[in-house]
């Protein structure tokens, strides 16, 4: 089986100016196709850490995918070292330098000189058209070796890697890799652990826990010559550990929480709203992150304040004085306020102290979230322990509303 | 001065699984205080792999911080391989088993057998409290090197290193970077990089420029003996850049248009509302990403269908059939009505295609963004030219109507 590494380029990642996704990105594509990644590695915009990089890793691995590097300035040197360590010659391409400068004058701009440098291409080497950005992807080979060369923009990678990448490197794919992901909200990961503890044992197919924001997920992978035969070994596993977990798993390859409830909406044909305190529209954003979601959703209110609440939602002035507005009984009226003013089938709504610190003697981490239908109402109080981590507090909280709407779909909570 | 090197493990990461965070916030971390971040690398749960690359990493630099694998769970082997390599042995230390007790108690669970396991320690090595999580982050020293081990998930390494290691790292800090970054929506990275060319050049400070999901920053670098001096050295450059860019600089050092719009709502003692369409609650997310933004917001508007948009935002009829949703028009009606039904002094509102694909024949990466005062009101165009992005089309016509209300705040639309 080929073993591939990534090799990411660039200083402002060493720097933390940027989170690297596309390591991400292409371990996952990489894994679907069979093909093992063995290490990630960054080195900064430097001549000689790049090109002693390259060399020890083309001693280990059969292919090395790069990202960035190949801009148009004068630190982008990631073609060149590549090109130098493997013995490539660079050359001016003129349909190349055309289609930067059309895609200049797409965005009804002119090319930039120093653009044309994108235009030089290693004779021999293999071409990737860039149909989002200006610096087409290469790739080179040489006595079995592989160097395939990506842009750094997610933008640009991306569709690349699916336009052309992925079938170039069919021919190195050997065997396949099924994984498959069971979804968790509602326990931690040692007690999901210490429920399966036998389970992880297994060397084929795997299973391995892992933590994600508030959420467990389980992956069961297995290997075999195709994918059906991989799949039919993850089956049974994957059976077994929906049973014994029961109503906290919400899916399989699920993705998260926002995708399984719009699935869900739209297999039941019915509508959400969602009234928004802490959350100020986390909850509203990861519903609409579904691309479809208009056919299920159309109403968010964002009540940050105490006055939108009552104006909007409805909810009394009564309530907010004798519970505040962080409480059981708001949350409540919230989502009754949603229902009502969207005309939606379930309402979801979030009140709570995202933090950091706390505020009206309540401590941050703190949240109740509800979920409402014609037909009843439940309430969910929340303390995640984190007290001075607000994306963290309003993620969860966001995803435990989620969760009830799921609970709801799925005919858990009547 | 003292070289680090990052080194993450954990199998999810190689698959893909999760987005290595832990590494770009420790990058950023190291950098602040002068340490040379060298090379990032990541590897699998794999005994020998790991070793292999400690000791690989141990020959070039001084410094090693582990991410991840400190875990209760079989396949967790960071610290077991890291003691190997150095030299130390693992005992069980009763008071960690006791805190690790107590933090289960804290959230009203009994502690799992298998977390005992996180309370064995390096004799001879330093602990690092685990205020977020039960397992304790870890050095050992030898021979002028370092291995510093720390949990994988965000919530816990990042406050473990501000209340712990930063401190015990400031021995191996000698001399200091100072970095600013200086903030750009309105122009490509080639447009800045052609008009700013000869800055780029310069080797103490030193100006590179990256391209972030619609944005440009540009970093500028110096190394010193003391912060002041370092950035005594970057100013100079700094407010000639800036005057070289004028209205497209948004900030230096601000992060992002939100916390930039917040904290001028702030300053000039001014409330901002907003009305979403194809954004649908990214834009009342991200100003309330800013801890403290109640005091400038309070009410969004999520109206993702056309009913909402006339119910609640006063959007006419006349307006959405002869306009459509999508149009200049729509966007001005979007932004007066949540500008009164809010009372806020500024309000936003975005309408627009966010993708993949194209819908009412527009294509995707079409939007328009408005802010209107009680004294005038202004739309822009946006056309991204990311047909099949959603996250990007959404996030950045959530940028660009920020900018409008940061423009207006500055005084630079009126």
């Amino acid at each position: 089986m080929a073993v591939c590494e990534i090799l990411s380029v660039g200083t402002e990642l060493l720097l933390g100016d940027i989170l690297n996704t596309d390591t991400r990105y292409l371990s996952r594509a990489l894994a679907s196709m069979g093909i093992s990644v063995l290490r990630h590695s960054t080195v900064g915009d430097n001549r000689e850490r790049l090109a002693a990089e390259l060399k020890n890793s083309l001693e280990r691995s059969d292919i090395i995918i790069t990202s960035g590097g190949l801009g148009p300035t004068t630190d982008d040197l990631t073609k060149e070292v590549c090109c130098e360590v493997m013995g490539f010659e660079l050359q001016e391409d003129s349909s190349i330098v055309e289609e930067i400068r059309s895609y200049f004058k797409s965005k009804n701009a002119d090319m930039p000189e120093n653009n044309k440098k994108q235009a030089l291409i290693p004779v021999g080497g293999t071409v990737f058209k860039n149909n989002h950005g200006t610096a087409p992807g290469l790739a080179i080979e040489k006595d079995g070796k592989c160097i395939i060369m990506l842009p750094g923009p997610p933008s640009e990678l991306e569709p690349m890697f699916e336009e052309s990448v992925r079938d170039f490197l069919s021919k190195y794919s050997d065997g396949v890799i099924a994984s498959h992901t069971i979804n968790i909200i509602g326990a931690g990961e040692s007690a999901v652990a210490l429920e399966l503890g036998d389970m992880f044992d297994g060397e084929n197919p795997t299973v391995a826990p892992y933590a994600k924001q508030g959420e467990v997920q389980l992956r069961v992978t297995a290997k075999a010559d195709t994918t059906d035969e991989a799949d039919k070994m993850c089956e049974p596993i994957i059976k077994d550990i929906c049973s014994r977990l029961g109503a906290i798993v919400y899916g399989v390859d699920a993705g998260n929480i926002e995708s399984r409830v719009v699935s869900l909406l739209v297999q039941n044909k019915k509508t959400i709203a969602c009234a928004e305190s802490c959350t100020a529209g986390y909850i509203a954003k990861r519903i609409t992150d579904i691309a479809g979601a208009s056919s299920v959703f159309g109403c968010g209110i964002v009540s940050y304040s105490n006055d939108i609440k009552m104006k909007i939602l409805g909810v009394s002035e009564e309530t907010l004085r004798a519970h505040g507005a962080v409480s059981e009984q708001t949350a409540k009226e919230m989502a009754l306020g949603a229902l009502k003013v969207s005309g939606a089938d379930i309402a979801i709504a979030s009140t709570g102290i995202a933090g950091p610190g706390s505020s009206c003697n309540k401590e941050a981490g703190l949240s109740f979230v509800a979920v409402a239908t014609n037909n009843f109402i439940h309430v969910q109080k929340i303390e995640t322990g984190h007290k001075n981590d607000r994306e963290y507090n309003r993620y969860v909280t966001a995803s435990r509303a989620l969760n009830l709407a799921r609970l709801v779909l799925e005919g858990k909570i009547k």
